[in-house]
């Protein structure tokens, strides 16, 4: 028997699209005489659909779409991901499932037992969990079929297992000889490699080859990478598919292929796909053609730009310089340069005047400190109405340029850079972006050397260095990782060797930042606790920062 | 034996703050005689305290907290929700517990069964159900001890129950003599009747007094409005505490007063009660001490500036007008007679400079025909700016003015009118917003009649009127609620009597404004389903508005 994994990229709640996805591809696996094809969890309706999975009818045309599907599969098995009805009295009114499709009919319908509810992930709020899930037979296979988390039954939190079921193991003893995952494993830095460590050990302890088909693409905050996989038997890897994009990997069950080593990427190569991705799918799922980016002559911005046209191609971009008082000659002249490097389309527009309209308009009101946080946060303001306007006007989107340790303690201006549809640098500390940088230049000088090289400023003062206002990135980066990634609090960091006094100024400064984020454009997903929908912090509190008693 | 139900108002994360609530309020009961006093549920951390709930040094603070509340006890027994460890070795970290404190110790845990997650609740993303909750034992008497959604069991979400146990009748059967449940059971409209028509038939179909203690006060978007209450073995009315503030009641149970009739508000009344306690709460929970609202001479900026002025007092509120050359001299006059009529501090802050200054600024970039969207936006934006930097520099926070049908449709502009810390309307329909308006002037004219009677308009455009750019507000409001609260598709709400074209152009603007939405402030939930937390929509998408196949 031949198995295809059909890796594709869905967008959410376009079924005629994705069934046109799905049908393409089974095309595809049939011309290379598969004789079974996957596609991943949700593939019909994409992930997540979120409370449009709380709509009846968009549940009924999901069902409609996969009799569709089914109608047309003749010879070919069709496993595939979609919601269906819970035909129980009590719970949720439906279950993530997956259909097998063979001959014209839908031939199983299994369900998935692991619901995660953590992180990014909302699945009790929509599903209820599988009773059982037993194996299928095919061509005289038998099928054990489970759905994303099934296969994360071991993962620990702490000491503790947050589940007590092996849905994959009760599969292999129910007598399954071939185990299928179907999976939407959002991307995070590093994650592949555990992936691939867990799917093996599936494959290892039950003695059974393993095939695993994941999603690709972006989806608003998440992008899925790909990378679906096979494992023989024993454990080892056969086959694995590409990153971050659609990919069709057919594998002959009778003759497995020797094992494979895996395109590897280097974290920083790992991080730029993830972004180029969510950039990429972020405009053609919302038909958005163009992006403006402002252009300060720093790093962000410069990466950002850099990111856009890998993404979007150089037509698609725009960048903006829009200097103030307070712009060096060498922002100006770094802007320019990035974006003739880039070849992309480049404004100028000063914002004198509009500082000073500003000014007079409000002297009645305001007196005159040009250091005042107001004056700081009015440039950003009117740079942010500039980018909006011409985006506005053209019919685009404006890339936010902010990056996570700027976001991180409020180092940043609502309704100013904080101005656009979606953030990608917004999940990736200064640290990270320095990487990234270092990874564009690799071959040639395209992000120009002094926006790497200078001392960040956000030029709203005379004077002004970011190192004036914060911790050192180093320093703030790593305190950063050890408060929102690994949840420590103000003495397990104190204890790491960091000052007391600067851990509680910054866990001050996130927790007084939350309001911002709260109003902050989507961020790509690179990390595991990414700002966003995966991090729900209250505004409106008391202050606790995890001191000892 | 006497049983005081303490209605608190903790605040998030202040557990100092709740400690001393909740021991004024023993204090309180102790003085009244009360045996025993019961708090609601999450007393101890505020409700809810979201992702600081996976902060184990947070849990930690809260056992701290539950331990020296123990210790002071002395002959007062108290009940109060608090957060516990799971001690088994699978799940979640965590229960949702109530204690049982007593003679200086914690005599009893108990956890709650049903975790709500739907809507604004995830709470299977933080807890672990209880497996059991027996009664125990305190003076004699057998006390069945729930946690709000407990009581919530039979609840039916069209012809399905999300859960199958009952847990209150478990206790019942297995002695319970008296039945407590302690809650944070959020406000939205009406629901206080079929609230107290659920305890009352735990009472009745259990033959036993029933003893309800919810929480109140704002938390972000969700404000909870009190209203604890109790019930004699019939199932009548004995008590109802306030609405919408701190209270105490105490009852003895051997002299069971007879049954009463609650204190009714009217619906309007109940919704500017909760406005009221959402921005005071966010204001003081936040501790920000003035607001600032742009008063344009309509009728929801009008209503907003006099809710302030409810919440906050005359002192804490600033007017602004910032007409352009768009504005009626109806509109400026009437938003200065509104600020006369409140008594609060009224700048104004003409545009026309900044306006044409954009202009001029972005001349070679943008041809002008005043008609075009950015031009429109572009005021919003100056209008969000001015605000902002006022805001800014007096330490203050804005206010947005916008109502729910707008916010549904995306009539409004991010970084513009869409600036602020808090959106007090965004779930007030615009016809709501006229209700509102009527009650407040239902003793003399507050709000101009001329704001109230005029027909509404954006004065961003000459000439423009709401009614150009949108259906009917009777009509519009109408398609938002069956299609936002009551979840029908295109063709079913076309089905009630609305032209199909425009149930369509409708639905689809909802989805197209999503991005907007993403980067609103917090809205103060009144309806069922409210924008924010509640309503979780992918952005990227395809077009899907439940259409008949």
């Amino acid at each position: 028997m031949k198995i295809a994994l059909a890796q594709i990229n869905p967008t959410i709640a376009d079924f005629n699209g994705n069934l046109k996805k799905i049908r393409d591809f089974s095309a595809k696996a049939r011309n290379q005489g598969a004789n079974l094809v996957v596609f991943p969890e949700q593939a019909l309706s994409g992930y997540p659909a979120l409370d449009l999975w709380e709509d009846p009818a968009f549940i009924r045309e999901n069902i409609r779409a996969i009799k569709k599907l089914a109608a047309g599969s003749g010879e070919l098995g069709i496993i595939v991901g979609f919601s269906s009805f819970n035909g129980a009295r009590f719970g949720k009114p439906i279950h993530n499932s997956a259909a097998f499709l063979h001959q014209g009919k839908i031939k199983a319908v299994r369900h998935k037992t692991l619901l995660p509810t953590y992180d990014v992930f909302d699945e009790a709020r929509y599903f209820e969990r599988a009773s059982s899930n037993s194996p299928f037979k095919f061509k005289g296979k038998t099928i054990g079929l489970s759905i994303c988390e099934d296969a994360w039954f071991g993962e620990k939190n702490g000491k503790r297992k947050l589940y007590q079921t092996d849905p994959i193991r009760l599969q292999a003893r129910e007598g399954a000889d071939i185990l299928i995952n179907i999976s939407a494993s959002p991307f995070t830095r590093g994650k592949n490699i555990q992936r691939r460590k867990i799917m093996s050990s599936h494959a290892k302890k039950n003695k059974l080859p393993f095939f695993y088909c994941n999603m690709t693409g972006g989806n608003d905050e998440i992008v899925f990478d790909g990378r679906s996989c096979v494992f023989d038997r024993q454990g080892r890897l056969i086959h694995q598919a590409k990153a971050f994009s659609e990919d069709i990997l057919v594998v002959d069950l009778e003759k497995m292929p020797p094992p494979a080593s895996p395109n590897e990427m280097s974290e920083i190569e790992e991080i730029e796909g993830a972004l180029v991705t969510g950039i990429q799918d972020y405009l053609s799922k919302s038909k958005i053609s163009k992006v403006f980016v402002g252009l300060s002559g720093g790093i962000d911005s410069a990466v950002v730009a850099a990111l856009a046209v890998k993404s979007l191609g150089k037509y698609r971009v725009t960048g903006i310089s829009m200097p103030s008082r307070y712009s060096s000659e060498g922002s100006i002249f770094d802007a320019k340069i990035l974006a003739q490097n880039l070849q992309i389309r480049f404004l100028s527009v000063p914002i004198a005047n509009l500082h000073n309209a500003y000014k007079e308009t409000l002297t009645n009101f305001i007196d005159g400190n040009p250091e005042d946080l107001w004056e700081q946060n009015i440039q950003a303001r009117i740079r942010g109405n500039i980018l909006m306007a011409l985006a506005n006007k053209e019919g685009g989107m404006v890339l936010t340029t902010g990056n996570k340790s700027e976001l991180s303690v409020g180092y940043c201006t609502l309704y100013g850079d904080m101005s656009g549809g979606l953030a990608p640098l917004a999940d990736v500390p200064k640290e990270t972006v320095y990487q990234l940088a270092g990874w564009i230049n690799r071959e040639r000088e395209i992000i120009p050397l002094n926006s790497i090289q200078k001392a960040p400023s956000a030029e709203l003062k005379p004077g002004q260095k970011d190192e004036d206002d914060l911790p050192p990135y180093p320093v703030l980066d790593q305190i950063l990782k050890l408060h929102i990634e690994q949840r420590l609090g103000l003495d397990e960091i104190a204890k790491k060797g960091f000052s007391k006094k600067l851990v509680q100024e910054t866990l001050r400064r996130i927790e007084l930042a939350e309001y911002k984020r709260r109003q902050a454009p989507p961020c790509i997903k690179i990390s595991p606790k990414a700002f966003g929908v995966g991090r729900r912090m209250p505004i409106a509190r008391g202050t606790y920062l995890g001191e000892a008693p």
